[in-house]
């Protein structure tokens, strides 16, 4: 008889197994990391790791979706009651609480490109991707559109575009972030640059 | 004895090779590729291609070499006789020759963002990275520099920042179109944005 194992037990566990495979994921990325590493890390059996997760591909969309739970479980009705503008609520989903340009980069920025760009032929993977990039659009488009609404913004190009367009400058910075370094990228000077393309687009009144 | 085989019997027989290989990386991307589908593409035996290159690696920096030496030829001073004006040879620089907003994008984008980014702890491959995006950020600010000498610009932003700005623009959506595709990526309308902020940023006289 297996022994009785309580709900609670089992996703303490797993929020243990995630929090493990994070740090694996940022040491060692996508392709090079291994399962071996994570039982390391964990201190667990092969047989306790597996229980939980089948392979490299499910840890990691674990690993993603605790991430994005943090994130999501903000509202924007949240938002707008903590930042008091949508001005603030935008820039703190791509600058966080503080909202001031900085050089940090999600540490598992490289672990994601790998995971998107060489499986953009997985038919799982391309749906996730899409998920990911659909709901960051959404997002980003509501905080425009009711900015708007409101009257702090007065857009100058189709709104959706500028989502697409905030999320296309990100991208790019986090892939020479995640090849070259913060340095080379100017991470912090291209975040003050993309702030004032953002008034400018937004026709933000301040 | 070993044939004789000319320089110029050589040369050809290499241009053929990287093209076949270029056709290659472009139907399977970077690490689905083998060196057998060249062989079979171009019709040459296994010692027939590794007389000319040694591996996957080395075929895929030649076929990134061919693509920029193409570029490359041309300095800014042809790029500004043909085109006239600073602006114009900046929009070529990443729309083509007809400087117009287009859903097109290099095919072989999904095998350079694969190469480069499964490949950043590799001293060769982060070399290689390193010398195209200098390259890169220097002819674009130097393009900007030139402009505002003439009087074509006014940049609003710290030069060299402008230019890896446009990188990363080009980049991220480089990335999403690789992944989800020209629809989702809304490229064209991007473009369309892309050259509205650098009229902005640039302050470009008209």
């Amino acid at each position: 008889m297996t022994p009785k194992v309580s709900q609670e037990h089992k996703e303490q566990r797993r929020a243990k197994l995630i929090q493990a495979a994070t740090e694996v994921f940022i040491e060692h990325g996508y392709e090079n990391m291994t399962m071996k590493h994570v039982m390391e890390k964990a201190s667990v059996s092969r047989g306790g790791l597996y229980q939980y997760f089948e392979n490299k591909e499910d840890l990691f969309e674990a690993v993603i979706q605790s991430q994005q739970t943090e994130a999501l479980d903000l509202s924007i009705q949240t938002m707008i009651e903590s930042q008091g503008t949508y001005w603030d609520a935008l820039l703190m989903t791509f600058l966080g609480k503080e909202k001031t340009p900085n050089d940090r980069m999600d540490p598992l920025a490289p672990s994601k490109l790998e995971y998107f760009i060489t499986g953009r032929n997985d038919k799982r993977r391309l749906e996730h991707a899409r998920e990911r990039y659909h709901s960051a659009i959404k997002l980003t488009t509501k905080l425009i559109e009711d900015g708007e609404r409101v009257g702090e913004f007065t857009p100058r190009f189709e709104k959706q575009v500028i989502a697409k367009s905030i999320i296309s400058w990100i991208d790019g910075t986090a892939l020479s972030h995640s090849v070259l370094g913060p340095d080379e990228t100017d991470l912090k000077k291209q975040s003050t640059l993309l702030i004032e393309y953002l008034e400018w687009v937004l026709g933000v009144k301040r």
